[in-house]
């Protein structure tokens, strides 16, 4: 099977879908954050989204493009978190029925929230690969859609915050996203470099899960030891599609240590005072660590998610 | 000086205003937190707004409101929180002055916040209530305009909340609100109260300042002990206009302790991925406590602000 690759197009065509369930994110300014990037810095707020993360953008852009026999076979998928819930979110919004793959330990409060939502959830693996493995051959048997976390109709569904933040701040200079799967900035550099190629796309992961930096930065699928914290950029092998729209999309690549990443948890808290998962925390670990190129540039920090677990909350702010 | 009472077309009115500067905020539904309070609950989140507070709405329609001599002669508030950030951000949308006083030992975080927005900060006097007769006088001098934390343009601006709740959820049978001055709970009831009387409003206070709630309760203007950890329910002299409507507004209030008001913080962190402050956290305190009589009830819980202090986010998750 060949896929074209998603343009700008795709993305303003799932805004009609994405709109009908969802407003728009704030991009907002805070000085005290300026002053410790040392420029001007917006925050993207995911976090504000139902669901608490962008990737509730893309779960309903899938949704809406099902055929009738795919949304009446349901829906198949692994996640560890934010996925999960995004397709949940989005087959109780269309009456679908979603089956969710989750690795044993996974987060009961996200799996409650899953269920919550209305998914059936079935514990099976000892990570998120076998999991996912496992759950797509369930899919195969009852002939239902087994959707990947870079699906590319979720692609363009994530894609409208992009097209939001050039809205809002069409003189951007750079914009940098965390990578866990790579939908999200993949999603962001096709809407920012349609509109402006000069628009820096810096992608962030933790230095404790480098797959996808690595795999990027040499052109080969490697994977990596996976170590970090942050759930949502915990990958451990890579994933194709997204790696080859990165080569064309991404300018940089950095690597921030669980450490800086944590502490800039407690920096987003006490300046913006929004609770931010790891993940969405990275993008400010960035920005600090490459400061001095930032200077004088209009920065967005995508704060993606704010999906932390209670204990994780009270390690950052304690450390 | 006599006022007439604000009525829900004061509020449509100040619309136009608020929606200039600022978007309506999310009225979201958590499965999870149904299931702790045993009805069916709705979080407004006011904590979504620019300076993570309802406040701003007041501030941006007062700002819109003033005569050109009130502009160029500057806005002069007392302040320990929310509210001082409102005007500073109101005052630096319309490129107005403001200087703000703030007691002695103030949360040095909110002081930063509001210089950030470029107010002028000035310290003074042991509590708020010292700061801001010192403030009124240096208004009086200067004649510039000082702004009560219940001016009636506040109130205007802050009901466009009260309307979105409505807009989204017609069926709604109860709001609860977080009192501190009054003015969220006024303008909810002016708004609820004028589409349908029968929405009942619940206004809520901690047990350890439970000055407007005596007073309220006796229809006399009652100071007393003002002990919270809440700072946005840390009133300790009623203010007579708020009281006059709240009489006529309010069907209910509840004192919850402080102990239960940390114990909400956390939940709300939980179930909503929200940070909120202890204001913020004392409707869904209140709404545990009259858990049986809100069966089978469309509940709205005000999520009136985020702005908590490190240091009290650790206390609440850790107690």
């Amino acid at each position: 099977m060949t896929h074209k690759q998603p343009t700008i197009k795709d993305v303003i065509a799932a805004r009609r879908y994405v709109y009908q369930y969802l407003s728009p994110t704030p991009l907002y300014h805070y000085p005290t954050l300026n002053e410790i990037v040392g420029t001007r810095v917006w925050i993207k707020h995911e976090n504000h989204l139902p669901i608490g993360a962008f990737k509730v953008r893309g779960g309903i852009n899938l949704a809406a493009n099902l055929t009738a026999e795919e949304k009446n076979n349901g829906l198949f998928t692994a996640s560890t978190g934010n996925h999960g819930q995004s397709i949940a979110y989005a087959a109780r919004t269309y009456g679908i029925k979603a089956t969710i793959a989750v690795p044993e330990g996974a987060n009961p409060g996200k799996i409650a929230a899953m269920r919550g939502l209305g998914a059936e959830v079935l514990i099976h693996g000892a990570d998120f690969d076998e999991a996912r493995e496992w759950i797509s051959l369930i899919a195969a048997n009852k002939k239902g859609k087994f959707v990947s976390p870079t699906d590319e109709l979720l692609i363009h569904g994530v894609g409208t915050y992009a097209l939001e933040i050039l809205e809002t701040l069409p003189s951007v200079d750079a914009i940098i996203v965390p990578v866990g799967a790579g939908s999200g900035v993949c999603a962001t550099g096709i809407v920012a470099k349609a509109i402006n190629k000069d628009i820096e796309i810096i992608a962030v992961q933790s230095a404790q899960a480098p797959a996808m930096k690595l795999s990027w930065e040499s052109g080969m699928m490697l994977e990596a030891e996976m170590k970090t914290i942050a759930e949502g950029l915990a990958t451990r092998v890579p994933f194709e599609n997204t790696q080859r729209m990165m080569r064309q999309y991404v300018d940089d690549f950095i690597l921030v240590d669980d450490a800086d990443i944590k502490s800039a948890v407690k920096t987003l808290l006490e300046h913006t005072h929004n609770l931010v998962e790891e993940a969405a925390a990275a993008p400010l670990a960035a920005a600090l660590k490459i400061q001095d190129r930032l200077r004088d540039k209009q920065v967005v920090l995508v704060m993606s998610g704010g999906n932390i677990s209670i204990q994780n909350l009270s390690d950052a702010i304690t450390s």
